[in-house]
C-alpha cells in the first residue's frame, strides 16, 4: 500500500490533519491502535480556542459545533470566598468555545467516514521505518497480518505513550519534564453547571475547577493526592470537598447528583525537541503535555496541526519545503508559550506540599494583583483565548 | 525628656519621618545606634520611585536631588546576547530617578541639622517600654548614662536587626521569610556606566546587574555563591565574570577600573505582621525586606513613611485616629505587592541551584514572553515605577 501521509493515531489531532489534507487532495491513511468506540469513550478537555474553531471550519466539520457549542466571554477566579471575573471579550476582543473533545472527535470521525477517509483501527506493533530517508514506510499488524504502507511523510499523532516520539533517536531527542506532586480528581454529572462560566478556585484546601459540557452536563475537578484512587472518593465526599474549595455563594447554588464518570489524572509538563526528524513530524501529545490548568491540551495540538497542514499543502502545491522545514521551530515557539502559561496558572492556583507560609502569601499576592490589575488580566486573557499562530 | 514621637533609627526612613513631622509642628527625637559618618558609609540602592521623590519634596529636601539626579525612562533586560528595553515612561507615563541612598541620607541629615532636629547618636541598649499602653517611653544609654524619653508614639525605623520588631510579643507577631540560595557581589567603581540605562542580565552563568550612581560612578553586581567572600574575587575576576553575563555588545563597551568598594549581600524576602502594636509603628526594614532585584528596598520604606506621616498629622491636627488605626493594614497591602514583584523578578532572572532543565526553559519562556508582550511589559513597568500609595 502507498499513501502520501501516514498519520499514526486516530485521536482528534490525527483525524483533523487527515480531514484537512484530504480536502486539499492529499492522500492519507490514519492508523489507530484502538476502536472508534474506545477513542470516543475518553473524557477530555472542552475549551476550544478560536484558532481551533477556525481550523474545524476550514476542515468543514464545524456544523454541529457551531450549533451546539457555548461561547464563553470570560472566566471566574476565586480564592476562598472572594471571586472576580476575567473578561476575555473585553480584554482581547475574542472568546473561547465550550465543546467537548469527545464531540470534536465524533464530528471528525463522521466527516472522515462521509468522505471515505482511510482509517485502520486495531493496529498493533506500529513501527516507523527509514524516517530519516526519502523513502519512509510504516509497518503494523491487524488481526495478526503484517501490513506495510510506503509514504512521503509520517505524522506522529499517537500521544505521549505512542511510538512516534520513540522513533526519534535518543542522541537527537531532548526532553523536558515536570511532574506535579498532585492530581485532578474529576467527575462528570448530569446536573446544571453551578455557574454559566468556569470557576478556577484556589483555596487553602487546594485547587478546584467548575467546568461543564452543556447546560445539563457538568464537569468538576478537585486537586487530590497522587496516592488517592477514584474508589477512595464517594460522590458525597467529592461534593463536600468541592463545596469547601469554592466561594460559599457558589457552594450554596451547587446542584449535586450521581457521578457518571470519575477518574484521576496526573499533572505533567513535558516537551520534546525537535518536533521533526527527517520525514517524521510529531503533533500534539506525542511531543508535549501541559497540565490541564488553562485548558491548553487540545489547543496546543491544534496549533501543531495548523503549522503541519499549511506546510504540507505548500509543499504539495508549490514544491516549496519552507513550511515543513520550519515546522519544528514554529510549533515549538508557540508550544513553549502555552507550556509557560499552563505552568504559571498551575503554580498560581494549586497548593504544593513543599510550600512555606511565605510561598502561600506570594500566591495570594499574585491572585490579588491579578484581581486589581487590568494589564495582568489582559496577559491572562490573551493566553487563555490563545496566542496568535 | 519628653517628645511626641520617638523615632528609633537614623537611617533614611527615620530621618525622613522626622523631617516631615517637624515641618508640621510635631516634635520628634531620633535615636541612632551609630554615628552619622557610619550611616553615610553604607552603600545602598539608588533607584527612587516618584512617590519617594514627592515625599522628599514635601519634606523640603529635594533641592540637590532635583539638580543632580538622573531620570530613567526605562530599563534593559538581557538574556545571553539578546536584550530588550522596557519603556516605563511610554507604558506608565512615569519614570524613576537615580540618586544614591547615601545622598538621600546626607541631604536629610543636612536638613535636620539646619532645622535643629533632635538626633542622638551612639545610643546603646535602646528599649521600648509600655508600647501597648497610653504612656510609652524609650530608654537608652549614651556614654554609659541611662536616658528616658516619654512620648505619645514610637516609630521603629531601626532595620531588620533592630529592637523595634523584637518589642512586639511573639504571640502577636507573625513572620514570613524566604532566604535565597545565593548572594549579590557588588562593586563600586569610578568608571562611566556601560549603558545609560540599567541592565538586568539573565544568563546561564547567573544574574548580573549594571547600575550606576552618576556619570562617573558605576555600580555592578553579579549573583554569587553564599559561600564566597569578597576577598575571593579580584577586580579582574569580577570584571571577567560580569562580561560573560551581559550581552557581548555591552561587554565590549564596558570600561573597567579598580573597585572602590566590594561586598556581598544576601538576598532575603521577609515580612512581619502586624506593623503596628499599640503605640509602636514599624517602618521599612524593621518590618520587611525585599531582595534587591527591582530596587524596592528604600521605596517600600518610603511608602510606610507616607502612611505613618499622614496618619500622625491627621491625628495631631484633627484628633482623628483613623490614619494610624489603619496604618498596618494599608502599609502591608502595598508591601505585599512589592514583595511579590521583587520575588517574581528575582525568580525570573537568577539561576537557582535546584532548577531542572524544564525550569530553565520556563524562565527563558517567561523572559521571551515579556519581550513580546506589551501588557506583560506594562505590568513590570507599573511595579517598577511604583504602584500607587
Amino acid at each position: 500500500m502507498r499513501t502520501q501521509v501516514v498519520i499514526v493515531g486516530g485521536g482528534p489531532s490525527g483525524l483533523l490533519l487527515s480531514q484537512l489534507l484530504h480536502r486539499k487532495g492529499i492522500d492519507t491513511v490514519v492508523l489507530e491502535r484502538k476502536t472508534r468506540e474506545y477513542v470516543l469513550g475518553r473524557i477530555r478537555a472542552g475549551i476550544l480556542e478560536t484558532g481551533f474553531v477556525e481550523l474545524m471550519r476550514e476542515a468543514g466539520v464545524s456544523k454541529r459545533m457551531d450549533a451546539e457549542s457555548y461561547v464563553h466571554d470570560g472566566t471566574i477566579i476565586s480564592y476562598g470566598d472572594d471571586k472576580f471575573g476575567i473578561n476575555f471579550k473585553e480584554l482581547t476582543g475574542t472568546s473561547v468555545v465550550v465543546y467537548g473533545q469527545t464531540e470534536v472527535t465524533r464530528d471528525l470521525y463522521d466527516a472522515r467516514e462521509a468522505m471515505g477517509g482511510k482509517i485502520v483501527f486495531n493496529t498493533e506493533n506500529v513501527s516507523i521505518h527509514e524516517a530519516d530517508t526519502n523513502a519512509p514506510y510504516v509497518t503494523y499488524t491487524v488481526d495478526g497480518d503484517e501490513q506495510r504502507i510506503d509514504c512521503d511523510y509520517v505524522a506522529g499523532c499517537d500521544g505521549f505513550h505512542g511510538v512516534s516520539r520513540q522513533t526519534i533517536p535518543l542522541d537527537v531527542r531532548r526532553e523536558y519534564e515536570k511532574v506535579y506532586p498532585f492530581g485532578w480528581l474529576g467527575i462528570l454529572s448530569e446536573t446544571p453547571p453551578v455557574n454559566e462560566e468556569l470557576i478556577y478556585a484556589s483555596s487553602e484546601r487546594g485547587f478546584a475547577l467548575c467546568s461543564m459540557r452543556n447546560e445539563n452536563l457538568s464537569r468538576y475537578y478537585i486537586q487530590c493526592s497522587l496516592s488517592d484512587s477514584p474508589e477512595d472518593w464517594t460522590d458525597e465526599a467529592f461534593w463536600d470537598e468541592l463545596k469547601r474549595r469554592i466561594p460559599a455563594e457558589e457552594a450554596e447554588k451547587l446542584i449535586t447528583g450521581p457521578s457518571i464518570e470519575k477518574s484521576i489524572a496526573p499533572l505533567r509538563s513535558f516537551v520534546t525537541e525537535p518536533m521533526r526528524w527527517g520525514r517524521l513530524f510529531l503533533c500534539g501529545d506525542a511531543a508535549h503535555i501541559v497540565p490541564p490548568t488553562g485548558a491548553k491540551g487540545l489547543n496546543t495540538a491544534a496549533s501543531d496541526i495548523h503549522y503541519l497542514y499549511h506546510g504540507l499543502v505548500q509543499l504539495y502545491e508549490t514544491g516549496d519545503s519552507k513550511g515543513i522545514d520550519t515546522y519544528s521551530e514554529k510549533a515549538l515557539a508557540r508550544i513553549w508559550k502555552a507550556e509557560r502559561f499552563s505552568w504559571w496558572m498551575t503554580n498560581l492556583l494549586h497548593r504544593f506540599p513543599d510550600q512555606t507560609e511565605f510561598d502561600h502569601k506570594m500566591q495570594r499576592a499574585d491572585v490579588e494583583f491579578l484581581r486589581a490589575n487590568r494589564d495582568a488580566q489582559s496577559v491572562l486573557a490573551q493566553n487563555y483565548v490563545g496566542l496568535p499562530y
